[in-house]
């Protein structure tokens, strides 16, 4: 059987091809532009792929509530000419076919939780560290929705004794995002991330930012699993760091072998590596498929 | 249909019979004492009561992970007598009916959304502002319990400016139940929290704690409704500073009317008032009744 996936970024489209085993078989990707020329080009790719069904995990926001007679928007995004976009009833008129829809992050925490690093299991938390930071919840084996859709990446954080930098959120100055996604990165420092040498203490005040997240993520959620991806986190030695930030904020109050002694098991890069975008589309589109039938 | 529930406390116990409507007919309570004497007078009180289904509530940290050998004990307490007791196995040795279990704060949100402020919703959390600060979660229809359960009273905020209290819990210090719960306001003001006035600087600074709190749950969460109970919010004048709160720290970043001009409506009191508990426990029995269908 085969499933088509569309990972919808603010930059890039990525689509592809897979199927009911998560195997990517062909993939295609393009700059997102214009949202009528981008839609043209998802379905001139899809045109003769022959999918049973189509998973699409956008950025955002977006309108995932079933109900709504704006499901399947792109909300407000500042991004020119989405803003308000239909982007999934566009797609409807074309594909007669399941279509799943969620945000980005939402998609990646199911393709974890379905073939990734956390397979099998009911729960799990990602995250995306890059330009921007997100977060995907999977919860007693749903993706959490609720009033609009999770946008973790924006929780309020306490500063770094040392840190002098104001923020590069535009919403709230020095919440996680601001404070560490790349772009706060590289205004902090004046250099990229990438081009930080791993002894540099920018890297310890990252992982006090990310822990601290991450350890109220646990308190409030209790996730069975909390997964790290984005382009930040391609810097790996940045796991242990954040690691000891969170042990050290809770502080053994959650009485969880996961996160003491296996905490190396529990705070992790994704299972599907860069591709757990886009196989968390193609999830979305068998998950689409199954309630279908 | 009569319908048992625990609320299982730390101080006190209370129980309970009621019905499918969520109408209590009946209560009794009592002090928490040693477990096997607390537990023989909850199976004295129901024993000719008739009960189809018994739900309980209970204080924690609890198990609640129904494939664990140790589901329904109450596990790292620091009560004397209570550490590892399996309060859910003795009492499923008296009673051969459907039984309930979760954290009393989850039972309250179930509640609420069955009967109360959330009525008919399928997310909202439920957060007890009291000696201490729990929070139950209810989302996608579920309550959630992941990894062990939510401890969302112990996440960490940020200093008030003013704030010159170390806090008062014995993990984390100055996390949100250290700076907002009852003992830390009344170590840190001098008097009990009931006894400050409604101009005491003291409130203004307990929203500014709370008010981030839920902010920072809004983002990673998005309830649908967020219900405060518990001794400290009787305190009803908190509630528009905390709303006040929340949307500052939110700074129009949630495109959803309910956290801006709907806001008076979406973090309310309970809808149950001082029965959220109780009636939650009511509608944890009712939904073991359900199930065992």
């Amino acid at each position: 059987m085969l499933i088509g996936a569309v990972e919808a970024g603010g930059t890039k489209f990525v689509c592809g091809v897979g199927n009911e085993n998560g195997e990517i078989l062909d993939r295609v990707s393009f700059p997102t532009e214009q949202p009528e020329k981008t839609l043209a080009q998802v379905v001139a790719y899809f045109k003769d792929k022959q999918i049973e069904a189509l998973g699409i995990g956008s950025f955002g926001p977006i309108n995932i509530d079933r109900e709504s007679s704006e499901y399947g928007y792109v909300t407000t995004t500042p991004k020119p000419g989405w803003t308000n976009y239909p982007v999934l009833p566009e797609l409807k008129k074309i594909f007669n076919i399941p279509l799943g829809w969620d945000t980005d992050v939402n998609a990646a925490a199911l393709g974890e939780a379905t073939w990734g690093a956390a397979k099998g299991s009911d729960s799990c938390l990602y995250y995306t560290i890059g330009t921007g930071v997100g977060v995907g919840v999977f919860a007693e084996g749903k993706l959490l929705h609720g009033l609009v859709h999770p946008e973790g990446g924006h929780v309020l954080t306490r500063r770094h004794p040392n840190d002098t930098y104001a923020g590069k959120c535009p919403y709230h100055g020095d919440c996680l995002e601001g404070m560490a996604a790349g772009p706060g990165i590289e205004e902090r420092w004046g250099v990229k991330a990438s081009e930080l040498p791993q002894d540099h203490p920018a890297w310890e005040m990252e992982a006090f930012y990310i822990g601290q997240a991450l350890a109220s993520a646990i308190l409030l959620l209790s996730p069975k699993k909390i997964i790290l991806g984005g382009g930040v986190m391609h810097q790996l030695h940045l796991f242990p760091l954040i690691r000891e930030q969170v042990r050290k904020n809770l502080n053994g109050y959650v009485a969880s072998a996961a996160v003491e002694a296996g905490i190396d098991d529990y705070i992790v890069p994704p299972g599907l590596g860069d591709n757990a975008g886009l196989s968390g589309s193609i999830a979305l589109g068998l998950k689409a498929y199954q309630e279908a039938q």
